[in-house]
């Protein structure tokens, strides 16, 4: 018997592992100030809880694609509201926001054609904010720019009456895809509005993503006022290439699409509010949140269901451990950040109406993933404190703490003094995900979800530890 | 127009990811000595590189279930034998590994009975090396246990006769999975010898993986000596609860199944060996290395197609960036990890008897996630040098540096005085895929087995670099 044993631990890899075991425990044994010990006891707890999953699966499964003014909003209002109240917070309100609707209509029927080679039907998705094409469609020559300032370059003889294509990529080399993301969006985001400048009929962008798939990766574009507003539609990567390549071979290659998209008059719609009220400090608070609404064409896994059950399942520890905050902390289901984000800006308002003294507020929008660090907004001797935290995390593999940090619901908060802080999980994946159809409950991970939870509750433990 | 730069900015998440971009860049420019330039390099060549992505598709596409001795293996083997061809490499070879075969043969009929609850379908696998059932199939009554202590403490009484359930979960609060795994793994192991000993007629073991899921995890066993054997299956993890929810409803709950795996005489096969003569030192060798063999149910992706190609990608950034290593550097698909381990066992054979001087070998096999770090068995100044270069790879989010790792197919070489080393990729997913149908190849994300690629060649890099 016992002559196996070496083998079956060399098989098991259990050499190593018990080795970096050792190690684990050594360094978890040296760092038990009190602290540490709450965050342990976070970890352990979050790791034990079904909760943040099932959260998300109900958000994902129920209530997919639930935009501003859709039914499935109404359902993922109601859900996050009862599972607040199930917590037993001290407050759980709806707090009204008006937005501008938006409906994305039928998935479009879009093709290319040439002479020289033939159909082909490509996947492609209206662009959220874009106005639809005319009833019988779109037809136009295509006119293929890696970005904005070929427009210039080519003038209003090219591309006047045909449909501008963006496709400059994503830079795959940026070791942050939200750099990457960061560097190609203008097209996305402005190309509508400067094709429209020259005459363009339409614009087909490039999906914002690194990866090669059939999926069209939606997202918002504005138009500049005064400009005549034509239809922007996004085309999935596999198209796009195939469209950059049929296009080298025939200049002539022609596109057509219909989309029905329709731009809608304000709609009323919700926040969804719940608060734990501070034992010293009522007065003050601490915001945690994620965005409830999600495109059409995703479940709004990991944007941003997971950024909801990670705000939610933070508080619900807190209430697991018993620990009662100094300072009030609020969870926050923030209405439609993808089209106008209109809940983060009626919450500042409203904070700034009710003379509130908000101090903090941090923000999970990029994915249920790993934890990889915290970013945030503070100076001076916070700052350095902030910074410091890192040591109470590298235990669990979470090394990024650095200054700059935020998110687009919290932003407003800014200027009424709090610091933003926006929680980092790992960015390798998250544009596979984004804005697609791809974005579905089986890309998240029950662990990398449950451990973003105790991140997140760990660093607002923390940061309610301070003083303000 | 400008008006509307700000929101749109903060829609895009760039305030925070500009300022992350901006610590990058610093950080990078700090660090810019020779080594930290080739590293980078490294990096934007396998972030543009589709090689590895494409060769590990091939593997899992072409050369699934891969079990030394099947016709896919020999795929496999001539599938890599030509990669290594097509780089130039300065030998390519096959080693003669034999051992010995076994087949999973069709997947089991197997279901729970109860005169209270009725008949359930399950979902099982036979472990790898057990021994089929009688042809009819065995039926009987369980026995749950959570772990070989239990056995003792039922004794033959309660044993004798019975199918033993062993039924201790993964514990799911250990953040290294593998320490978890290696927690739970003495049951799959062991588990059929123990209660084999106390008369029981089979054993079903929990699936090793911490996700509740429909796919039987199965994985290697082994009989003692001189013991009688019986069967092994794995039953998926959601099932092994549904048979502990019934257990307690009703203790005459029986089980019935019928395998028809094979237990086979040694079968001769192959390593497949690549290799770069050294430019200083050609008669000292370094290895890296995965094993190209795969469980009958899996498509052998993170376990571990990721390795093979890793190692493979590795070898060919060195041809493209034109680096000619000091050391000779040896790129090993090793075979029958999973069963017998016998082409580690081989190779380190081989070594000896060639009087090779093997100075270190890497092995991968953790899967294809975003790479964290490196465990290395190295001891004094080595050991020194080796965690300091910690700060070449955290900014590439890479941080854990520490003593401590290998691998099954590597070990063998530490006996001839090599430092044996193992890239650690994230570890949180590993199990959800581990020896299960999970683990396909779209599990597997481009980006982060690109990383994984640039992280291995940069570590080789740097060994080569070093005294020996």
């Amino acid at each position: 018997l016992f002559i196996f044993i070496p083998k079956i631990l060399c098989k098991m890899k259990l050499i190593a592992l018990l080795v970096q075991s050792i190690i684990l425990f050594i360094s978890g044994a040296c760092a038990q100030d009190p602290d540490s010990i709450v965050i342990s006891n976070f970890f352990n707890k979050a790791l034990q809880s079904d909760e943040a999953y099932r959260n998300l699966e109900f958000l994902c499964k129920n209530a997919k694609g639930r935009m501003i003014g859709t039914p499935q909003m109404t359902i993922a209002i109601e859900y996050t509201r009862q599972v607040m109240d199930q917590m037993g917070l001290d407050t759980v309100f709806l707090q009204p926001v008006m937005g501008p609707g938006w409906k994305p209509g039928d998935v479009p029927v879009a093709s290319v054609s040439s002479g020289k080679l033939g159909n082909q039907s490509i996947s492609v998705l209206p662009l959220g904010n874009s106005v639809p094409t005319p009833p019988g469609g779109i037809q136009a020559r295509i006119v293929e720019v890696k970005g904005l300032d070929d427009l210039e370059r080519l003038g209003k003889d090219r591309i006047k009456g045909n449909i501008v294509f963006y496709n400059r990529p994503m830079d795959s080399t940026l070791l942050n895809t939200f750099a990457a993301y960061g560097g190609a969006a203008d097209q996305r985001v402005r190309g509508a509005s400067m094709a429209s400048r020259y005459g363009a009929v339409a614009v087909i962008v490039r999906s914002l993503t690194t990866a090669t798939d059939h999926f069209p990766h939606t997202g918002m574009m504005r138009y500049d006022e005064g400009i005549e507003k034509i239809p922007a539609l996004a085309i999935c990567t596999a198209d796009a290439n195939l469209l950059d390549e049929w296009l080298q071979k025939d200049p002539d290659t022609r596109c057509s699409f219909t989309t029905n998209c329709q731009v809608l008059p304000q709609v009323p719609c919700y926040n969804v509010i719940g608060e734990i009220r501070g034992s010293q400090f009522p007065g003050e608070f601490i915001t945690i949140g994620g965005h409830l609404d999600a495109w059409s064409n995703t479940e709004g896994a990991q944007d941003d269901g997971a950024g909801c059950v990670h705000s939610l399942e933070a508080i619900r520890l807190f209430r697991e451990l018993g620990i009662r905050p100094k300072h009030s902390i609020r969870v926050v289901m923030f209405m439609d950040e993808e089209l106008s984000q209109t809940g983060g800006i009626a919450y500042a308002k409203a904070a700034g109406e009710n003379n509130e003294r908000h101090i903090l507020a941090l923000e999970s929008d990029r994915g249920g993933f790993a934890p990889r660090g915290f970013g945030f907004s503070a100076n001076g001797k916070t700052l350095e404190t902030m910074v410091g935290w890192k040591k109470y995390f590298e235990p669990y593999g979470i090394h990024e703490f650095a200054r700059g940090g935020g998110g687009t619901d919290i932003g407003p908060l800014a200027k009424l003094g709090a610091i933003t802080c926006g929680f980092i999980p790992d960015w390798q994946r998250y544009f596979d995900y984004h804005h697609s159809a791809n974005d579905t409950f089986a890309s998240v991970n029950k662990r990398e979800l449950q451990l973003g939870c105790a991140a997140i509750a760990s660093f607002i433990y923390l940061c309610d530890k301070l003083e303000y």
